[in-house]
């Protein structure tokens, strides 16, 4: 019979777009022995999770939770629940994750409408009003920070056209929240959804979600059931809320994780952690630029936390993804779709965003090209 | 702004229906720094939980994947997949979590016939033959152990009879994989999933699942998309497959734990496993007929896994379980469904099945009643 070693993973440097690198103190969290998911400890330990993704969402919305899956799952929860079969919804395209949520909210019947860009451009207020015009719509969704691109789309005044024309907004914000302003009331969005191993630096295995007041009521008003059972927030909600009605079994561990990495925020402070992203995505921007790197995104919308570098001609970028891991110990990711073959990706969110991971991979690449 | 304690989980002895006590060395497993999800080392990691699960469903199949969810997300992965709007499935509802198949079946358009039961009794061959002969359908549901009432649906003979009928067989053993012999070839199971907090002892938060060649084939001649994007096996088994295409990003951490889980499995051996599972069982079952307890499960169809006790006349189950907790910290589970407020629901499940844990049970429970 095969045997098998010891788990044995090498210290990653890891740079690229998600995970990031997750805080000792979270890994140390994780080794807690396990609660019981009815044990009136962990439903403690669930408020407090619920209360600091309030914080780190500025946003008092009483439906705020961790869906018991990644990112993709806070995704297709937000759609599912939003969508009935043959809704309209008007997505905007500017990247991977944009047609994502086509392919999925096809899949629960929606009528869905293309806002396309170009990849690397944002979504702008006039773009989305404009399709309002040309065709009434349900939901209008956006993905805030696309991972795909590194472009950010500009969500604050959103919501005020999505809502003038009688639609309610769905927002992704996987690579935004924790890095950069993320501010649902202020905002006034209508349903969001995050990861928790991006810009939260806790490990892959939930998607933060919150659900404002109209999406509430609209899932009161839903005629026919949500066509996902795990999913389902009317369930979830009461499983979340002071029923604590049995619904599946919380990853307990995860919880574990993702409370003591929103701890870590609420310790920072949210501003002083945007203004820690923000400086080390400068240095990092200015010195690519000096190594006379391309960056792919207009700095009025690049993202601090994920940077596309368009590869030089006559390099072969994943050689030099494969050199940084091999002797530098250093992930960083190459393009996808419309990027691929073409770009690299460098995120720097959470607790990988540190100079001195900065001052490595500047130092790593100069000698690589 | 409110501040929030270190974590400090009390040391539970958990004796319920899961999750399931978790061995030091998982818990050490998951304390290691985080890979990419496309690291070489992280798609290595992969292919060795995929050759440990199929060790411990006792299967070929390559297609054999820890969903990135819980039980509950492997179960509607199975669900979701076979179905198409309009197909017939036979639930054998014998319990919740047949209850459970019977709503998922409802939301991706089956129809659903059930295969009625009283609560702890098994489903029988004969029964489900005579089902099919009622209703010809594409898909037959059982749950091999119902976590709800302790009651064993032998399966050894199923499969026979289903493919006499043209039908599929779907198989929950969330409750049974590593505690009890699971059979995927000889049985001839065409898809089952489980979780991983219960008998395999690692935090919930994945579900193996496995898939034969029959619905492997029926993927490919599905005539619609499956109506749920995350759990879509065609995509996943790109995605755990040779490509390797991106689909979501997996739970790295978790499944480091269950990798440390399963080869915890190996080591011990199926054999001693099954039987440690079984010697601790009747243990227990001795010792609460010895304090004149009435157990609910014919022996023939007890599970060794999960132990129904009817409480006793006069006594307030929810007060008992209540002061075990506190007093011995030792977690079990009252009644669901039918069983509410009639019944204590006792697991023995992987690092939970020790004598030690029996013992003490036994002489807190002669205590307190």
């Amino acid at each position: 019979m095969k045997t098998y070693a010891d788990l044995n993973t090498p210290e990653r440097i890891l740079l690229g777009p998600g995970p990031s690198m997750v805080h000792p103190r979270v890994l140390r969290a994780m080794a807690h022995p396990l609660l019981g998911h009815l044990d009136p400890e962990f439903i403690h330990l669930m408020k407090e999770v619920q209360e600091l993704q309030r914080f780190v969402f500025q946003t008092e919305n009483e439906m705020t939770i961790p869906v018991s899956g990644t990112g993709s799952a806070g995704m297709e929860a937000a759609v599912a629940n939003l969508l009935e079969p043959g809704d309209t919804i008007i997505v905007g395209v500017n990247g991977y994750f944009g047609e994502r949520l086509c392919d999925m909210a096809g899949r629960y019947g929606g009528k869905v409408v293309r806002l396309e860009k170009p990849w690397g451009q944002p979504v702008l207020p006039a773009e989305v009003e404009a399709a309002l015009k040309a065709t009434p719509a349900k939901v209008v969704a956006l993905v805030m920070a696309e991972t795909s691109t590194g472009a950010l789309t500009p969500m604050g005044e959103m919501a005020e056209i999505v809502h003038r024309h009688g639609a309610l907004l769905l927002m992704d914000c996987v690579t935004s929240l924790g890095g950069i302003p993320v501010k649902i009331d202020e905002w006034d969005i209508d349903i969001a959804y995050s990861g928790t191993q991006k810009c939260l630096s806790c490990p892959p295995g939930l998607s933060p979600l919150t659900v404002g007041p109209r999406v509430r009521q609209l899932l009161r008003d839903r005629k026919s059931k949500v066509a996902n059972w795990y999913l389902d927030l009317t369930m979830l909600e009461h499983y979340w809320g002071d029923e604590r009605t049995y619904h599946h079994t919380a990853p307990i561990t995860m919880n574990f994780a993702l409370r003591e990495a929103l701890r870590l925020v609420q310790e920072e402070g949210l501003e002083a952690r945007f203004a820690r992203h923000k400086a080390h995505a400068e240095l990092l921007w200015d010195g690519l630029e000096d190594m006379g790197l391309q960056l792919i995104v207009p700095r009025e919308y690049r993202l601090p936390t994920l940077t596309t570098v368009a590869a030089p001609e006559g390099v072969n970028e994943a050689d030099v993804r494969k050199r940084l891991l091999e002797q530098y110990n250093i992930e960083i990711a190459g393009g996808l779709g419309a990027f691929k073959g073409k770009a690299w990706r460098i995120g720097l969110m959470g607790y990988s965003s540190r100079k001195e991971n900065v001052e490595l991979l500047l130092s790593a690449m100069k000698k690589l090209l």
